[in-house]
């Protein structure tokens, strides 16, 4: 039956060439979605499956054309840019990929644009910053602490395990933060890291520093759209979110590692090696080149690849990746990790890119340099002589960090205790805008500054003041509200927030709690409380602390007295961090005391009546946030 | 007789005016001559006479006419502006004072210009400056030791006295500077410093830096013209001379003190004090104007009054005596102490107008600054905020002193011992040329080296290996070759050299008293100076040390390994400043060492051939100059 016989032998040639060209496999498209009415009208997708590069694709779709295909040696990997018009409308963009007859179509998603009001805020000196480690804060839904398919579960006992924090605990905690007088939060990194874990190493990924998916939350901090919830109901609250990010490393267990885009997508360990850690050979005149790439090719440590961002399809991934999570998540700036560890024209281009499409935005290296220049030139505009811009507004005021946890710690000299941080501060005319450094007296990296000046509550109080009376923009790390302790390994660094944890036996986020731990410890936990809240919420309301001038006077008998001074305030800040009372004779300060003859003294609320002399008790700072006479 | 009569009155009455008005006197006139044919056309004499102000001076000579008269507050002074035209001929210029009649004519010498062949020649990287304090260094001329009218005699026990030393004892000496492999000599001040003494507080004017004559050498060290004949032969014996000028302050017995020129022509030291030396408040940006004032309006110490340099006339005074000197002596640089005391407007206008003069001339100012930022601040064209431009060519780098003394002295860590040094370099990224800068391991302000390292030989020849091979200007004090100690209190840190008195027992310019004193000493005393030597005449023919590039390598095992190399040659240092030897893998320093496979070593003259590895023994400098392979 001839009739018959002609379809079936062409059912069967198609099976046959079915079977032969495979079904055509989309199985990652990133970005996962993306928006009309961006700045830049340009995406790049990267679309991963097998032997997709051998297919041909296709898009016949008003106002959207794909202007390029990119393939590269793997054929698993296809880069599509895409040129998305003004008058591109949201819904879905189909893709069509075709090979030997066969057709896959992939449905890609262009959504409108949220409204942005209160998102993408930037952040800057009127911020004050609560830094969070996810997994140490406060655990929110212990249902997702532990996941079937991926490699850690939870170990308290264990410095280096992960704990079960997450972001539900963040949000239930909002209002804890907020009312601590924070107006912003930055989170150490919440995307996957499913990465195997060897606690004997000291080896965990809580921390989150090395990704196993860029486009996804770790499935047991919450997800992508609790993320969101947060970021929204951080910003209902008054808090802005600023989100950790790695563009010089991912985990050994990202997806890519499996099948590489290209071979120079990381670089080489075997030929690199691990860095030593001196990102002074990026600027320094001198270093040779095999010292340079030692910082900016060698791995961070072995379970972190370090990618090569001069691959230009790289280099636009990690790009697109940075603006898909600003406008899907609303968050309203970045710290970036390792910042000086990427090659530095990567990171030009990545923050100007990121700047030009959010001009409100703000970004701040993590640049742990070792002194104030190497620190400088990375803030932008700086006078570099290869003509090298960074574009980044903030740094981390490392030296300023080193400079007041030594200068409480040591002996003054010609150059130590205060004057330590007199000198230091007497460098800033190196920064193009020191106003925008982020200021700090500990981190997730460091040891915990209760711990970095041998538990000394009037050290804490002279610390505190400065970081909250100074140029730049304060970062506090969680628990040093609380006092808590932790040096030497980084595990120890990031103890749990007591009472973050349903089974806490104290719940340090309530008064109660935190005065019986005071008792346990034998802390005056509740009083530094009170004290970071205080002048938390004085800051926030006091512009001469934002933006007025800094005017300083060389400290004597280790004091330190300073000037915040504007049109309208003025603000004396006296450091007394000697072991004697001091009287300071108040003439020595005539140019700034003019006019004024009293004020309020913002830790103890009390009124002063500034005479000829003042006397500061030992190992105290006082704010006098002075009033003019009339 | 009328005939008689008349004349007689007229004598009478002229003499009676005579008395009347005094006789027109011209005390001082200063610059004391002058020549023709200067760049700059212009002079202002200061002319000082009682009451001179009130007579009235004219000139009428060809092509030199006085422009301004300017008087002052004090009567005894008076300024003349001189235009000395192009065609103004050598000789004598009768300046005519008149007042009532009565005339007084001064006869203003204007010389005609010396040949100016190696003369003001400026330094460079091709020097090594031996610094000398005349005072402490060799007795030429025992007869002007002790002057009658003076104060201070000589006490060679006292270390805060006179010790006799002078300008024939350079002279005897110049030889054994040359045949050091000195090619520059810089001696600390050597105009007049008439002062009174007290030894029981330290306080003697030996050093020469309380001026009480800004145009005359001390006569206890020469004169005027023994100072141009150590010039001139200075200069025949290839040795280049620079002058060690102070604009800050002068010396309380100067003869303006007793009858100032203006009331600002000196700071008020009742209303500003004596200064803290914080010379950060020049560029720091948060400095108050009372510690600004502090390092500009304080005076140095209670025998020296602080300058005003924005006294107009006061400011051309000092320019002016620049200029006299350099033209006179012929000197070929100066060496500025205190650069950052006067007001930086004053300093950079001084800078700009010598080096308009003289183009080939080189200035290095004193500047003792806290850090690599603000001692680069200092060096010509570094971007300041304010557009401040200093002109100045050559900075002491007190931070690299300041690095290898302490990274020679400490353990090795993350950012001490040969790291300290190496970060320290790792900022020159700020000097708009290291290359000028002037680098050395002692001074006279400070402990001499062999004492600051705890008289280690070991760690001399390390610190010494590295003042020849780095980047700059290398400047020994006078003694260092031979291992002279000293340290604390300033005179304790000027020794004489022995053997530069007559009675001197031990006579080091020689080979027999260096091998004498250092069996005396216990000390390796010859040895130091035939390492000093080799060096010094080894770095004389070596434009790779001069001018090549550097490139260094993160130490390791505290050893730190670097290269001077340019498109003819290179050389290879080590400095193993750890405690054992050390086994390089010279694989690290391939992109140098390519296509070099052997090497001269400097200091023990032996011929090495790279291998794959080279050992460095403990404690042992190694400069390798290398060897193409062909």
């Amino acid at each position: 039956m001839p009739k018959i016989y002609i379809p079936v032998v062409f059912i069967f040639l198609f099976l046959v060439s079915c079977t032969h060209t495979h079904a055509i496999e989309t199985e990652r498209v990133e970005p996962p979605f993306w928006w009309t009415g961006m700045k830049s009208s340009e995406v790049q997708l990267m679309v991963y499956g097998e032997d997709i590069a051998l297919s041909r694709p296709a898009i016949d779709h008003p106002h959207v054309s794909l202007e390029r295909i990119i393939t590269v040696e793997n054929p698993n990997y296809v880069f599509l840019n895409l040129e998305i018009g003004k008058q591109a409308e949201p819904g879905n963009v189909p893709i069509t990929f075709t090979r030997d007859g066969s057709e896959h179509v992939y449905e890609y998603e262009l959504k409108e644009r949220r409204d942005n009001t209160n998102r993408h805020q930037g952040f800057d000196p009127t911020d004050v910053i609560y830094l969070i480690m996810p997994d140490r804060f406060s655990e929110g839904d212990p249902s997702i602490s532990e996941i079937d398919d991926m490699y850690e579960g939870v170990d308290r006992d264990e410095p280096f395990a992960r704990h079960g924090g997450d972001i539900q605990g963040i949000i239930n905690n909002l209002d804890y933060i907020r009312d601590l007088g924070m107006t912003a939060l930055w989170l150490n990194p919440i995307l996957e890291n499913d990465m195997p874990y060897d606690y004997s190493q000291q080896v965990g990924f809580y921390h989150g520093y090395a990704a196993t998916d860029k486009y996804k939350v770790d499935r047991r901090f919450g997800s992508n759209e609790k993320f969101v919830e947060m970021v929204d109901k951080a910003h209902d609250k008054g808090l802005k979110v600023i989100m950790d990010m790695i563009h010089n490393h991912i985990g050994t267990h990202h997806w890519w590692m499996d099948d590489l885009p290209t071979s120079d997508w990381v670089h080489d360990q075997e030929e690199y090696g691990t860095t030593q850690f001196r990102t002074n050979t990026i600027m320094d005149p001198y270093a040779s080149e095999a010292d340079y790439e030692n910082t900016v090719k060698a791995w961070f440590v072995d379970e972190m690849p370090d990618l090569n961002q001069r691959n230009e399809l790289l280099a636009n991934y990690l790009i697109q990746n940075t603006i898909w999570w600003i406008e899907y998540a609303g968050i309203d700036g970045i710290r970036m990790d390792t910042h000086p560890y990427p090659y530095p024209e990567y990171m030009a281009e990545w923050t100007r890119t990121v700047l030009e499409e959010y001009p409100d935005f703000n970004i701040v290296g993590e640049v742990w340099m070792p002194n104030v220049p190497t620190t400088a030139w990375w803030q932008y505009d700086f006078p570099t002589q290869s003509g090298y811009n960074s574009y980044l507004p903030s740094v981390t005021d490392f030296p300023l960090y080193n400079a007041i946890t030594a200068g409480l710690n040591e002996d003054p000299g010609w150059d130590t205790g205060m004057y330590r941080i007199y000198l230091t501060l007497g460098q800033d005319f190196l920064y193009t805008d020191p106003w925008l450094n982020v200021i700090f007296v500990d981190n997730h990296d460091l040891d915990r500054f209760y711990s970095s000046i041998g538990e000394d509550y009037d050290k804490f109080r002279l610390g505190m003041t400065m970081i909250y009376t100074m140029r730049g923009i304060p970062q506090i790390y969680y628990g040093t509200e609380i006092l808590k302790t932790g040096a030497g390994p980084d595990g120890l660094k990031r103890k749990d927030f007591p009472g973050g944890w349903e089974e806490d036996p104290i719940d340090a986020f309530t008064e109660e709690g935190r005065i019986e731990l005071g008792e346990k410890r034998d802390r005056p936990i509740a009083e530094a409380y009170d004290f970071v809240r205080n002048l938390s919420w004085w800051r926030q309301d006091k512009p001469v602390i934002h933006y007025g001038d800094l005017t300083h006077f060389i400290p004597e008998e280790n004091t330190y007295v300073y000037f915040r001074h504007d049109d309208e305030d003025k603000v004396m800040v006296i450091i007394n961090a000697d072991d004697e009372d001091l009287t300071l004779e108040l003439d020595r300060f005539s140019e700034m005391l003019e006019g004024y003859g009293s004020g309020l003294e913002v830790i103890t609320d009390e009124h002063i009546e500034l005479g000829e002399t003042l006397t500061v008790p030992a190992m105290t700072p006082m704010v006098l946030d002075l009033e003019r006479d009339y």
